[in-house]
């Protein structure tokens, strides 16, 4: 089941919340009859529901409920949502809820627009349109304080909407997002410069099914195309084509023993060679280049220039380690004169970097 | 209009919190006298009439109350801010309100050093301040509930502090921030360590008008420079003059088509070449340079070397690209055996590195 | 003093909601005798106290109501608490309540899995697991609402658990964590991808005194090994052995006065050189190369190539420097056609590159 009617039954029982928004920001201020009033929160509810059914389609913890693994379609083509889920999600998404509470902050905050020009007269509603946008910025405000997530009442959102985790997302004032979009926590959608910022247009617009991973930030007017992927700590701050994936691709980390003499602070690779950067490398000794099943390389001796702060390994004939077809990877073997283990391998999602430091045993 | 007396009467009717939590952890704890608990009260809103101020100048949104766009100076030298936009971030700024409470928090937690030998004995001082800590830390732990931004009471902030969008945001026990500082959210004035930090200072200190943007971390017991700058994601731990911006400058993202049978790791430029770490790289083939126009540089013809998880480019002949005045770009065209686009531009903020992987055509 | 005894005793007085949620949560819905619902309290609380004496060692800020320097052994070889702390962490630290809320979801969410078969038959037990994992949810939900942090109840945690700061951590449904872990603010321990994740274990399993500093992010069903340490913003998605530190060591971040005519993107070191990537470039000239001492190094004649974005700096006879004992370091000195001084030195925690860009006198 997940009819309109179903859904706005289930709704009314599961969140008052939004009734009191509706009723303290928008109806005690603004004169709308009964019938009309009606209207306005069945819209706003069937929107909702879109962002409902799709974060429960989108996170596997949001299905714990369910007591069948029939997520397939239903007979009108529509995926099945349980009930016990709409009301799982609902008492317990804060993230739903930001989501939720910036549907009505959205709708207070350009209700005047939506006027026709006789239902006020101009200068009343320049009043109460100012008063509208604050009571919808307090609402928005409220809401990233029980939610951690921060959308601007003014920005547009598409349908489906989903945010999933969200602490710390902050969506900005002049920013448009298709549909079925789904943003993770810590995700900022902000202007570009720290303080003093331009007040005309300055937040970006995301296109439909976008994918933004956590602590991504996406910065100043610019357009994020249909169905991209953002990865995680990406920095965007120009156009972005359709289907494309965004992520960072140069960051290497060091997976170090704890309690060894020597400091790595960083590790360069070049196409002959690598440099490594630290301290009391002069530890080091007896480098050589091994191939993926430890065996050292005769061909491609390493020359090894250790000075305070750096080594630098030169590997040298590298073409035929490079054209050997035997050759799939190769480990740099370094040996420390005191025969600590030093560095055992890199890690991140970098495979190539391969450094083993091992306990000299002549 | 912002004169003191005008700013002290909005404020007393915005702000209930503020008086609640001066008459509950500090007048109910301290004997303390009607008139100076008033001119208490009154010093502290007058600093946080500087904060606010500091907020809407620096904020665009925060100005969306406005009438005209008159934010010039007024007759007594002093930017015009509207009464309207002071009532706006009162009710509708959390981080504001983490800079209010922090105020508050502050003076209760060092009350006690500021009294007179005469005003308590030692013996109940001691207690005193000890309880009066406790209260302080208290009022501090539910303002970041409320506000997500975390300032220790014991930190010592300047005048006209701005924190906006906050969440997240960490203000450690001994950090010293100067006057008209602006942080934005997800930062770290933090320690070293994870834990087992030392309990001396431990936190850094910031000069006048220092910046700090998103999820920027600064550790230790550093100091930054008058008017410097810090973008976001850099970690800070060592001191850094005045009038300096500091940004990570060697993060490079990839910009990749979905579903292709190929995966990027990493992507290193060198001056004679470039170097592409993945998998399934030799579907990739007809490397060639273009410049930026798309046409092929005769002169710079580009050596290949593809085995499993790597590409090797080397650019010959670098220096005639370098030296040739027409050629403002290069562009590093790759086609795929397959048909297949791959990878069509990298992104981040580093224009240099272009690589169009095309169909091949032939 | 510290002794189970009295540890309850001040627990009861501080901590209310732990006996709501317990009250409204498990005990009104499972029917449990009073003597076994006094034993699942102190259990649970017994529990809760390892986890409070962790966070009170682990951070100094956590000991400011002590007033002896004692935090040496007691008479039992226990480390010695005070009464003070206990309270001021339990009043004061909404990361040490996400903790302890964490534990009571944690409690209500698998309780049905710990009654006999005869206690409920099998299809009211089935009802009231699904209506207490539904109530664990919310409180978690709630609790993630007033202390940033969201743990899932499902997650398994060991003993002695500390989250410190805690804002946007977030801790998913299959992680399993060891005994001993210290946890920082803005950490995700999560899945891999963004949405339609597998419903299967997803979530990355911890060993015992694992650390994890701010904002790093740990994926997918991997191993984290005993005693290992993650620093900030690290990325893992493979399993890492026992003992570690891992860190990213490639940031490079460059320090640049503000008001220059230049622009600084990137900057990437080489064995023999230094590459530089910017706009107007072509202002810097005259460059050097100088030892520590500011030195011109003769021995070392640096070849530029400045084209438009980007400068190229060759270090020549590179083996001269790296082969004399005396050039501990080396300073690039690239001066600005228009005397202004550019760039100063890099920062970051990399100390190797140091660039002077200073005001050509002559």
């Amino acid at each position: 089941m997940n009819s309109q009617k179903q859904f706005i039954e289930i709704f009314k029982d599961s969140f008052n919340d939004f009734y009191d928004a509706l009723e303290k920001n928008l109806f005690q201020i603004v004169d709308i009859d009964i019938i009309s009033k009606q209207q306005i929160t069945e819209d706003l509810i069937e929107i909702i529901r879109g962002d409902v059914t799709a974060l429960i389609k989108g996170d596997p913890a949001a299905r714990r409920n369910r007591r069948t693994n029939d997520y397939s379609i239903d007979d009108e083509g529509q995926d099945k949502i349980e009930t016990d889920d709409i009301k799982y999600v609902l008492n317990s998404y804060r993230s739903l809820n930001s989501v939720i509470m910036y549907r009505v902050a959205h709708l207070i905050y350009n209700y005047c627009d939506s006027l026709k020009s006789t239902d006020l007269d101009q200068e009343n509603k320049d009043e109460v349109k100012l008063f509208l946008q604050a009571q919808a910025r307090k609402l928005s405000d409220s809401t990233k304080s029980y939610t951690g997530v921060e959308i601007h009442p003014n920005a547009k959102v598409g349908k489906r909407f989903v945010i999933d985790h969200g602490y710390g997302t902050l969506i900005g004032e002049t920013c448009e997002i298709g549909n079925d979009c789904y943003i993770l926590q810590g995700v900022t959608l902000g202007a570009k410069g720290i303080m003093k910022n331009d007040t005309g247009r300055r937040h970006p617009k995301l296109g439909n099914k976008v994918e933004i991973a956590g602590f991504a930030r996406v910065f100043g007017p610019i357009s994020i195309g249909d169905e991209t992927k953002i990865y995680g700590f990406a920095v965007i701050d120009r156009d972005i084509p359709p289907k494309r994936e965004v992520s960072i691709v140069n960051q290497l980390q060091l997976v170090l023993p704890k309690s060894n003499p020597v400091s790595i602070y960083g590790l360069f690779p070049k196409y002959d060679g690598i440099e490594i950067i630290g301290r009391n490398l002069d530890f080091c000794s007896n480098i050589q280049l091994l191939n993926s099943e430890g065996i050292h390389v005769d061909s491609c001796p390493v020359t090894t220039y250790i000075k305070g702060d750096s080594i630098f390994l030169r590997i040298n004939n590298i073409e035929s380690i490079i054209e050997d077809p035997k050759i799939k990877n190769y480990i740099l073997s370094i040996e420390l004169k005191e025969g600590n283990v030093l560095l055992e391998n890199s890690a991140g999602w970098i495979d190539y970097i391969k450094l083993n430091i091992e306990k000299n045993e002549k």
